[in-house]
């Protein structure tokens, strides 16, 4: 294993994001074993060679692992917290790859105990509308971002292991308290995938052809494919900072419907102006 | 020329559509001669060589074409059709590419008397969130759909001519009336570019450190660096149907604000289910 890797680890959830992320430390050699654990697909991960072994409860996924990985969704990671607890060795570094930090971190204060200052909370800002180990990508976190969302109680030491992990595998590493997190990604990932699932469901109840449709409506919708019950959770996970940014996009949406029905030109452009100003600077 | 082409063709806004129009029916060999007239870029377009010629006027442009082509943005493809209906030749085909077609197939009723058998609107269902001359591709209409509105005074020989000239570019025909139209695209285009620009909005003007930003997002607000002043015309032109479609969109919107409210998983997976098994049946 090279040096400063995550010695043997224990990824607990096998989707897309765990996939690919065991997959880029075997690339990389930045672990010595990875040893897995899901309600569902751990198999078909192991089969894929993406891990070592399987085990067939998280306690006995974490027994004698240098890290852990919860790579399960957000609320399924908060419950593992309490479950892996008693089993952790000492000195473990625990990270999660949660979109929503609250729960985890409330659920790592609650039981975590002596094995707190381990905890280093992960957000990889990768992801896609596939999901499941079968579209695990070791590439999946080049040129990405990274939040890295240390509690004050987090070792400066084990925040910077991981740090170097994640950019060893490509990321640019950010740091974000995780309260910042939250509000943030309500506003930029967990409410514009609501939007984007609302204009599909729309789309969908009125009997639209679908030759009728445009490659405008389908960037507007590729994240409505996204899995509903991972948004579903994410979103109630995050309710609070998401309906926030619920009421800032519905500013917006506001100001035009008064435009349109006012035939306010000046404003509409005025408005679009802005958005698209920020847009044309991703390219 | 190639047999059911277009013959000479005046073409009346030489931007990405105007543009890859010329550029396609060049490509192949349908029209004889193309002459451009633009409040803008036409001379761009001249130098481009997507047309053979740059006419000083509209009425100028028109005189002794077979086909006119307005291509202008919708407000000004209607306020054209005055101008030019003196000017046009016995027999002339006249179609538009705009989004929305009432306001232009009320200028055409208006406006163009013993010419209106000739008129048949059109509509291509391609674009990008580029602009201009410069973007024009002759491949723009392969492979997609271009929706044909012949009006009942419509010369059923003239809209299987236009019809067969699109098919030949590689596009898919799809025959709707005026007002269906008109409804269909305010909610599968109009609107879901109003919510683009929205969601751009809202992100811009909360000061969100750009690294920040996940391919979700960049997906969702792709059709926000659209142009601003002529999405602001559509939605205008477009209002009454474009303030329907945000009804319905708004309608699932409150449902998954309520959802997310009252803790309710259930609707929340019932609602992004119907979106991405509609999403879904693209790819």
């Amino acid at each position: 294993m090279a040096r400063g890797g995550l010695g043997r680890v224990a990824l607990l959830g096998t989707g897309l994001i765990g996939g690919s992320f065991a997959a880029a430390l075997k690339r990389h050699g930045l672990a010595s074993h990875i040893v897995a654990y899901s309600a569902g697909d751990a198999h078909a991960a192991l089969a894929l060679g993406l891990v070592d072994e399987v085990a067939e409860a998280p306690e006995a996924a974490v027994a004698g692992c240098d890290t852990v990985v919860l790579a399960a969704p957000v609320s399924v990671n908060a419950d593992l917290l309490a479950r892996i607890a008693p089993a952790l060795a000492a000195g473990v570094l625990i990270t999660d790859v949660s979109s929503v930090k609250r729960a985890v971190v409330d659920a790592a204060r609650r039981h975590l105990g002596a094995a707190l200052p381990g905890y280093v909370p992960s957000h990889p800002i990768a992801g896609s509308e596939r999901s499941g180990p079968q579209a695990a990508d070791a590439a999946l976190f080049r040129n990405r971002t990274v939040i890295l969302s240390p509690l004050d109680e987090s070792e400066p030491s084990k925040a910077a292991r991981l740090e170097s992990v994640w950019q060893r595998l490509g990321a640019t590493v950010v740091r974000l308290s995780p309260q910042e997190h939250d509000r943030i990604y309500a506003l930029v990932s967990h409410w514009p995938h609501a939007l984007g699932f609302a204009l599909g469901a729309a789309v969908a109840g009125n009997g639209v052809a679908d030759d009728l449709v445009g490659p405008g409506l389908l960037d507007l919708t590729r994240t409505a494919a996204s899995s509903p019950a991972l948004w579903a959770d994410i979103l109630l996970q995050n309710g609070g900072p998401a309906l926030d940014a619920a009421d800032l996009v519905a500013e917006e949406l506001a100001h035009i419907r008064a435009a349109i029905r006012d035939g306010d030109r000046e404003s509409l452009i005025a408005l679009f102006s802005r958005a698209a100003a920020w847009r044309g600077r991703f390219g």
